[in-house]
């Protein structure tokens, strides 16, 4: 049986991750991708492997190299380069200039250190169990990250992206409303508008009778809103008195139509509709930071050098030098898997083209608070059992956790917020914060959001040694990035902002595929 | 820290779980619930308990009583109503005509055998760690269920009810869609539908200048629009070539609005709108019936007897005789937790009046069938995590496992339908239900969805004994159904068919919970 399964996950017709995303039984679709890997000689062998999981990739490097790799970098992209090189017998050594592996794939628990450039260093004091995904913290269904959890047997969960049962808040709002409510609010009042000027006439030279009937059909179960064709609340909104014994008792009437239009809800409501950010979500059983130490693992501790910084970069004629922290490491090939505006920073010969592109991105700002909590009110008091509150004040999120339901403690992310407002809060000391942190998220959830706080601790990105940013954005994906492509001589370039998956360890791993592809078929060419 | 935590759940002021579903900060509103708990002496004592989890319930009856009851169903109510009882000092025997407990709750794991009255017994064939809910399968985070899974330390996972890349596929549909992709077409064309409208000035009536600019600005963000107020597709509706190391190649324009329209969409798409489906759900780690276990390990196995049909129910003036297989029971009082309909047919001097109340309601048809693959294939190829293809098929749903992501084997429900469709299907011999089913699903996925078959079972809840049907439904909530709420005598009556929460594990426990303070109530009283 198992020997079958595996046998089918390495066959070519199954080789079909990408193709079956482009449609039903469009299998022929690998094209591509797997045309050029056939041509590389990269297509899978069919060596059956022992039970699954982990189960086997459709990604493999095809014969072997036995070059010597200089990797900068033990982020996701560095440890995907050394993981997938040393499948094909490259000897791969990684330089950490922090003190742990992971990069931004960083997941903090109860002792883990974090210091900032500001000279600030917290503690973390969170007890057992409890962990803070203060980097990645959610991975679509159709991203590479999945394939990398499933073949390093890293076990996933559902991450709660979307919950009708957490609260908006904007500015336009009296008060906080579950997004439950206002959704079947602006659904139905949009059913009844759209209804009513269909009925009206409005759209007859855009529809056929028939199409009208089809469309009113629509837009009465869309909106809730029967034949009446008039939106005056739903049972969608929530009641006052649950369905039990007794018969449930209605939030009651709507808002009027202009109050539920001025809540804002257009950002808030789309924002799940999006093809990264789709419910449902996954996160690794643990900590985000699970699949960069299973990848760590795989690579051979050994060979990841931590508390290495790089000094210098230089192109030979038949290798890479690198000058670091103690010393310094020569390798046939370098590749730079660091991000591009500490790259830029760093002396050598990659040539001025090359650094100019590298300078090209810009690093975005982007923080986050994590907030213990002594016992788990959003699920006891509030109901709410994983997923995001959304606001426009300044901590833009509340996060609840996806993991630990029920459990005593739990940690919710107090803001995720990118841009001015993460500059604003990274300028403060922790303490201050954590404070206005939780002034603004008292206005949702009351006291308590206070007082059963037990410790925090805040990240931000664009204060984080050696990383200095939560990601970075391109004025355009033209010429630098299309230059960063290709290697610099003998050095190579991977990231996650060498690709169209900026700020998803997907980036980083599709990213460093495509490396190891591109250097393997010179290394195969040239022996 | 855990005292501390445990004080707080018992604290008056955190007896809010219906409180705080009112609103925010409507803590006085536990108001009727409360107060009558007050009035019966039924609020929660301060006593600290152990560690969490399990965390205490926001349930206790006050107070010890010792008369003896005899519970008529090891079903949810019934085993939450001998819990309760039980906890309250009560001397609690259940009897079980099946022969194991859960009742609905049922849970197929591999050996397990399924007899139907048609005769056919099937015998369940899979794997280790395979399992099909053949009844209930998820859980809504407001319900009741979810505060025994705390109390009694039932794990509990997320529940995927709604998935963005399943598909949707009815008649008028020329091949199946994602449901994201739908989303995104049937969104765009209303948001660009009213928009034209709104600009024509067809509502002028209705909205403000103000307003109309809040309505553009919603519906541009809603349906992707942009400020053309015109849909020719979106990044939404996925990608013919997904974003990569190179950019994203959308899957191309949208069908006409005329083809969208016919999808007949709203059913499909306001499903997960309902405050009972809307995401996230949950469900136990390991099967529905880890409650329903947890719940009689509580009660004691010993105090359980199954296999044991229930002949006669006799109120006497001191207790009520229960006249069964193998013999007869006498106790102070009967808790009747049965199907109706099975009810209706017992003899014994429950009196014309009860005999009819309990006739009234009319058992519904429902049935699945679990189908075991050798591979996860709707993961691998599809990238499929979790959750519902949604069909206008007989078999109108099919349901990707939300348990043992990238494992080997896995579990895909290819059907749950009630009514006609399930009564088509209960006809049928096992072998021909899976082959409807099979022929149905392979529509959709394609043959895999018929070779990578290991085994499969079936569940037609008419035929199934001492239980038939999967659930009931009332004509109205009037004169049948408030007589059964009191008790015949010494007997009362329990289960989910006599609460607004049919069909659900939560109205078993909701009218447990009610049952056993009204008991509890006349016992104090009386003693």
């Amino acid at each position: 049986m198992t020997e079958d399964t595996d046998d089918k996950a390495t066959d070519g017709k199954a080789l079909t991750r990408r193709a079956l995303l482009v449609g039903l039984g469009a299998a022929g679709g690998a094209g591509a991708m797997y045309a050029a890997m056939g041509a590389l000689g990269l297509a899978p062998d069919r060596q059956a492997d022992d039970y699954t999981p982990p189960q086997r990739s459709d990604f493999t490097l095809r014969g072997r190299g036995a070059a010597s790799v200089v990797i900068l970098g033990a982020g996701v992209a560095g440890l995907a380069v050394a993981y997938e090189l040393g499948k094909a017998g490259y000897d791969c050594t990684i330089l950490e200039a922090r003190d742990r592996i992971g990069g931004r794939s960083l997941t903090i628990r109860g002792g883990d250190r974090l210091p900032e450039l500001s000279g600030e260093t917290q503690q973390a004091r969170f007890g057992e169990g409890i962990y803070f995904n203060a980097g990645p913290a959610r991975i679509a269904q159709w991203m590479l990250t999945l394939d990398y959890c499933r073949e390093l047997g890293v076990p996933i969960e559902p991450f709660v992206n979307d919950n009708a049962s957490a609260y908006v808040y904007n500015t336009g709002m009296k008060a906080p409303v579950r997004a439950r409510t206002a959704r079947a609010d602006i659904y139905g009042y949009v059913s009844e508008l759209l209804a009513k000027a269909t009925n009206a006439g409005a759209l007859d030279r855009r529809l056929t009778p028939g199409d009208k009937e089809l469309l009113l059909d629509f837009l009465s179960e869309f909106g809730d809103i029967g034949k009446s064709y008039t939106y005056d609340g739903s049972e969608r909104r929530g009641y006052r008195v649950e369905p039990g014994v007794s018969a449930p008792v209605p939030l009651g009437p709507p808002p009027p139509l202009q109050e539920v239009l001025r809540y804002g809800l257009g950002r808030t409501i789309a924002f799940p509709f999006g093809y990264e950010q789709a419910m449902p979500m996954f996160q690794p059983v643990g900590g985000m930071d699970s699949l960069a130490r299973r990848l760590a693992d795989a690579v051979g501790r050994d060979k990841i050098r931590t508390s290495v910084e790089v000094k210098k970069i230089t192109n030979l004629p038949d290798g890479v030098q690198i000058e670091h922290t103690g010393g310094s490491t020569k390798a046939q090939y370098c590749v730079a898997a660091m991000p591009p505006h500490i790259l830029a920073r760093i002396p050598g010969n990659l040539g001025t083209q090359v650094v100019s592109a590298l300078a090209t991105p810009k690093p975005v700002s982007g923080g986050k608070i994590g907030l213990e909590y002594r016992r788990r009110w959003w699920e006891t008091d509030d109901r709410i059992y994983g997923g995001i509150t959304e606001t426009d004040m300044d901590i833009s999120h509340i996060w609840y956790p996806s993991y630990g339901f029920h459990g005593s403690r739990g940690l919710v992310v107090g803001y995720y917020n990118l841009g001015d407002d993460a500059d604003a809060y990274a300028r403060l000391t922790h303490a201050e914060r954590e404070s206005r942190a939780l002034r603004q998220g008292v206005r949702i959830h009351g006291d308590k959001y206070r007082t059963e706080l037990l410790s925090s601790v805040s990240i931000a990105w664009r204060r984080q040694p050696h990383i200095e940013g939560a990601w970075v954005s391109w004025p355009s994906f033209e010429a630098p990035f299309r230059l960063l492509q290709q290697p610099a001589g003998r050095v190579y370039f991977a990231g996650d902002w060498l690709t169209h998956l900026i700020a998803w360890q997907a980036g980083a791993l599709e990213s460093a595929r495509k490396v190891v592809t591109q250097l393997h078929t010179r290394v195969v060419k040239e022996n």
